[in-house]
């Protein structure tokens, strides 16, 4: 099983890394190629371009940035579904549109290619770890034949159904985040203002109905000003706007989700764009005077 | 010292009976004596009024309904402040005003009295097992002494500073809840209406970033469709309310907190106020016809 990989970010570089030393096998593809130096000093092969990786991989990796890079790498003249060959399986891992998974998916049919659509949760931290949860959509018997890869990967792995449904669940998942951000960042908030300590607040909320990862995990930064993403805005904004897509698409009114996205967005606005979200607080602080 | 304990509902009943097994001796009132049956016959000594047992107690803990009983039950001609002793300390653990706890302990100064504000979490399931976690404010001398008493009741009891601090600390963790709740059950709404399997998608999201104590456990009540309380809708309403009016008092605008209350007002106007809080997704399945 031949192996590529395209896309070596925050995420990507660390997960190509462990399907290297696993498969000890693995071709690679990079806009910038600095980004593939580490790999390629460890054996990774890397590709001029896409159509050449394309042509050499029985498997390809993909995780890029937004839905429009996905649409580019795919379905775009010189991407993967014109240039790899008939039986080939691909995976995106990209957050991305549900309907954009399904729309490739048909599209690599034609062709006699597989998708399957794969975003992970778990942050860079589950990335170097390989503790990613992993939510698939797309043929039953292709999930079966890449679980390896994706158990070298993440540790919870799960099949949702059709293609799209994995990225349908990720998109479940930003929703609830986006809830659990705004009860958490509007408690502190309260707290500051009445003159709690919140080391003690949190010591009295953490463990009970208001236990959440964000508490546990944001709240202290928030406590410390410490703003550095674990996870940027801009990336979180660009989630909660597919959800928004996918929700007019089923008829949905989410009125939770379209408040938490009007507040990020404004953040995005003011250039808090490479904050973590945990810095939603400076929605409050910077109109608080 | 000589304990009293007014207000013997869903979470008094089992707080009462731990106190008097470890104190041995209590003394309780509640409006309805049937409720007092249980603890009289495991020997608790019942009171004809609030005034009599104001005179025969050191300590004299309160768990009733609404702030405007709080009132009543301190403030009212008939009440606490009015007929107990010098001396004597008043806690209070209901969930109530911040701003009644302040005026409370101002008024019980006069005479010589102390109270503490002393609301706690962890619902009926927490208070019989001695389980709450305990958010206390007013004098810490005073809260020291009355230490013994809340280790009776709960594992985590934190002192939160002046009065009213622990009504605060309370409607933080109320404001989270809001939070969490319409996070967690607009991806519910969606992943419906996406066709997920809700158990998959649950396995997929419960570990990581989208993690809460409302996933955990009222998610998994929403798929079977049992709205059972384990937190009544009209008793999370009050709850909102009561912080909303701090926030106003505090000129906060907490945009998060107010769609949520609204959500739930709908729904206690609609007769669903003895339904549990995940009921929140009946707004969503009743407007979606």
């Amino acid at each position: 099983m031949k192996i590529g990989f395209i896309g070596l970010g925050v995420m990507g570089s660390p997960m190509a890394e462990h399907l290297l030393k696993r498969f000890k096998e693995l071709y690679i593809f990079s806009r910038t190629k600095g980004k593939a130096e580490r790999l390629i000093e460890q054996g990774a092969i890397f590709c001029e371009n896409i159509a050449d990786l394309a042509k050499r991989c029985d498997v390809i990796i993909t995780i890029v940035g937004l839905p429009t890079d996905v649409q580019d790498v795919y379905l775009g003249k010189n991407g993967l579904i014109n240039n790899c060959n008939t039986g080939t399986i691909l995976i995106d891992m990209t957050t991305s549109s549900p309907s954009l998974a399904m729309e490739i998916y048909q599209k690599a049919q034609i062709r006699e290619i597989h998708t399957l659509d794969a975003p992970v949760s778990g942050g860079d931290v589950g990335a170097k770890s390989a503790k990613l949860s992993i939510m698939v959509g797309g043929d039953a018997d292709i999930f079966e034949k890449c679980k390896p890869i994706f158990e070298t990967l993440g540790t919870i792995v799960v099949y949702h159904g059709q293609p799209g449904s994995g990225q349908h669940t990720k998109l479940v998942n930003q929703i609830v985040i986006a809830g659990n951000m705004i009860g958490m960042v509007e408690a502190l908030v309260y707290a500051k203002n009445a003159n709690l300590d919140l080391e003690r607040v949190l010591q009295s909320i953490s463990k009970g109905a208001a236990a959440s990862w964000q508490v546990d995990n944001n709240a202290p930064k928030i406590i410390k000003k410490d703003y550095n993403p674990g996870f940027f805005i801009k990336h979180f904004v660009k989630d909660m706007q597919l959800a928004q897509n996918e929700a007019r698409n089923l008829a949905l009114d989410l009125p939770g989700l379209d408040l938490v996205e009007s507040l990020y967005a404004s953040l995005l606005e003011n250039g808090y764009g490479n904050l973590g979200t945990q810095a939603l607080i400076k929605y409050f602080e910077d109109n608080e005077i």
